[in-house]
C-alpha cells in the first residue's frame, strides 16, 4: 500500500499508545492514543505523513488499518515483542490539567527511532514529545527543510541541555505556557518566547489550552484566542493534533509569516474538533470542509 | 468650570478611593483609586464623563483638579465629613488575583447616589461595581439610552436577585470569568454568557485578565486576546479602565456589532496601559495617539 511509490511529505516521530482516560464526560479504556497517532491523523487532512514509532504485538491491527485508510504511512512503525505503551489518566472539570494514574512504557522503553530509507527525502519533520536525545538522533538521519519540535516538562527538568540542542536545530518549537515559564524561569510568556527565538528557531508557538496560542516570530507576535467550545469531552491529544495540522498545512504552503499564522489557525481548528470526543473519535468523523468552516469561524471571531 | 454649559456625555457611578497597593514591582500608599476614578479617566480620552461618587474631607484637592484637567465633571462627587474609602491589597507574581488586606469603607458606607440635574440628560451610563440596590436607584433617576454595568463576586453571593434586576436593565453587562462561572454555576463561559444575554442585555463582556476578553452578542462571539505585556506593574483598575474606554468609545459611535467590537479593543488598549504603572500614573502620561497605536498593534496581532 503506497510503498516506494508515494513518498511521505512529513515524517512524524513519536509515541503510538493505548490510552485509558476518564473525564467528567465519559471514559475509554485502551483506546488509540499517543502523540504520533494524533498528529499524523491531523496532518493527513493536509498532506501525506508517515509515522516512526514502536508498538507491541498486542497493538490492534485495526489501528494500523485506520492510519492506512487515511493515507498515513505505517512503514516506520516497528512492531516489537511485548506490549504497547499504555497511559492512564483523568481530568477533572478544569481540563487544562491531566492527572496521570499509570504509565507503562513497555515497548516504548526501548524506542530508538530508525528512519526508513523511503522517508529520508521528506522535507518536513515533526519531532513529537520524546526524549530529546532521540529527537537529536532523528536529526542525524535526515535533513528536512522544516523541523517542528515539541517537548514536555519532564525533559525540561531531566534533559535540558539536549533539549536546548533540539531547539537550536528546529525551525518551529512548540511548547505550552507552563513549560515556557519553566524553561527560562520567568512568568512572562513573551520573554520566554523571545529567549527561544534567540536560540535559532524562526518561530515559537506557546500553546495556552483553552486560551489559545501565541506565535512569536522575528519581532512579531500573533495571538489567536481559543475556539469557544461548549462541549469539551477529552482534551487528550489537543497539542498533538494542533501540531499535526500545523505542519500539515505548512508542508503545502511554505514557511512565511502569513502561512505560519494560517497554520496556527488550522492547528487550532483541528485541535478544537479533537477535544470534542475521546481518542481519535471526533477526527474520524470530520472532513476538510468541516475544518474550513471552523477556520472561517475563527476569522469571524477575531474580526473588528 | 464647565458648569451648566457643557453637559456630560457619560455618567459614571462608583467608588473614588485611596488605595494602598503592593506588587512584586513596587508599592503605593493612599494613591488615587476606585472604579469611578479609573473608568472616568479612561473615558475622558473619548468623551466627557461626569462622576457620581462620595469622598471624605481628607480627599486631596489635587485629585479633583486632575479630574477637571481631563474635562471630567466632578459636580456629582459629594464631599462628606469623615474619611475617604480606603482599600489596601497586594498581588503576587500571578497578578490575576488581588489579595485584600484591609477595606475601610468610611464615607462610602453611606453612599446613596444622587444624580445631579445637569447629568440626567446624559445618554450613557456606566454603573461601576457597587451594591446592585444602589445601581437600581440610579436607573430610577435617569433614562440613558446606553447602560453599561459591572459587578463583583460579593454581590453575586449577597444580592443576587437585585443583581439580576440590574442585568435585565443593562445594555451591556461586564464581568470577569470567575464571576461568570459563579453567577450561573457553570465552568463554561460561553453558556454563562448566553444565560446573561437571555436576561436582556444586547451584549455581555467576559473579562479574562491577561487572556483577553470575550464579547457575546446575539448569536455572535468576538474574542480578543490579551495584549502581550512584558511589564505589568499593578493590575488594579484594569477592568475599570477597560469599561471607561469601552463606554467612552461607544458614546461617540453608536451601538452596533462593529462598534461594540471596536470598543472592546479600545477598552483593552487603555487597560493595557493602565497596568504598566501604579494608580493612574500611566494613564496620566498617554495621549489618544498612544491609544490608537496600541489599537493598531491589536489589529496586527490578530490578523491572519
Amino acid at each position: 500500500f503506497c510503498h516506494h511509490i508515494c513518498m511521505v511529505d512529513i515524517v512524524i516521530v513519536g509515541s503510538v499508545a493505548l490510552d485509558s482516560v476518564k473525564t467528567p464526560f465519559g471514559a475509554v479504556s485502551d483506546a488509540l492514543g499517543g502523540a504520533a497517532s494524533y498528529s499524523a491523523f491531523a496532518a493527513s487532512f493536509f498532506s501525506k505523513p508517515g509515522i516512526v514509532g514502536i508498538v507491541g504485538s498486542d497493538f490492534p491491527r485495526e489501528h494500523l488499518e485506520l492510519f492506512r485508510s487515511r493515507n498515513i504511512s505505517t512503514a516506520g512503525i516497528k512492531i516489537s515483542n511485548g506490549k504497547t505503551f499504555r497511559w492512564s489518566g483523568y481530568y477533572e472539570y478544569d481540563m487544562n490539567q491531566a492527572h496521570t494514574t499509570d504509565t507503562q512504557l513497555n515497548a516504548f522503553e526501548n524506542f530508538s527511532p530508525s528512519i526508513p530509507e523511503d522517508y529520508k527525502s521528506a522535507k518536513n519533520l515533526f519531532l513529537a514529545n520524546i526524549d530529546p536525545s532521540l529527537q537529536l538522533s532523528v536529526l542525524e538521519q535526515m535533513t528536512p527543510s522544516l523541523v517542528v519540535a515539541d517537548t514536555m516538562n519532564y525533559w525540561i527538568e531531566k534533559k535540558k541541555e539536549q533539549l536546548l540542542e533540539v531547539i537550536k536545530k528546529s525551525n518551529v518549537f512548540l511548547l505550552n505556557d507552563s513549560e515556557a515559564r519553566e524553561l527560562f524561569k520567568t512568568t512572562n510568556l513573551i520573554s520566554a518566547g523571545r529567549k527561544i527565538l534567540a536560540l535559532g528557531p524562526g518561530a515559537v508557538i506557546i500553546k495556552k489550552g483553552e486560551h489559545g496560542a501565541l506565535l512569536l516570530t522575528d519581532g512579531k507576535i500573533f495571538s489567536l484566542p481559543g475556539y469557544p467550545l461548549e462541549n469539551v469531552r477529552d482534551p487528550t491529544g489537543a497539542g498533538d493534533s494542533f501540531a499535526g495540522a500545523f505542519i500539515g498545512y505548512l508542508s503545502k504552503s511554505g514557511f512565511d509569516e502569513n502561512s505560519v499564522r494560517k497554520a496556527v489557525v488550522y492547528g487550532s481548528a483541528v485541535a478544537s474538533f479533537n477535544v470534542e470526543d475521546f481518542s481519535l473519535n471526533r477526527l474520524k468523523k470530520i472532513a476538510m470542509n468541516d475544518i474550513e468552516a471552523r477556520y472561517k469561524e475563527f476569522e469571524a471571531m477575531v474580526k473588528f
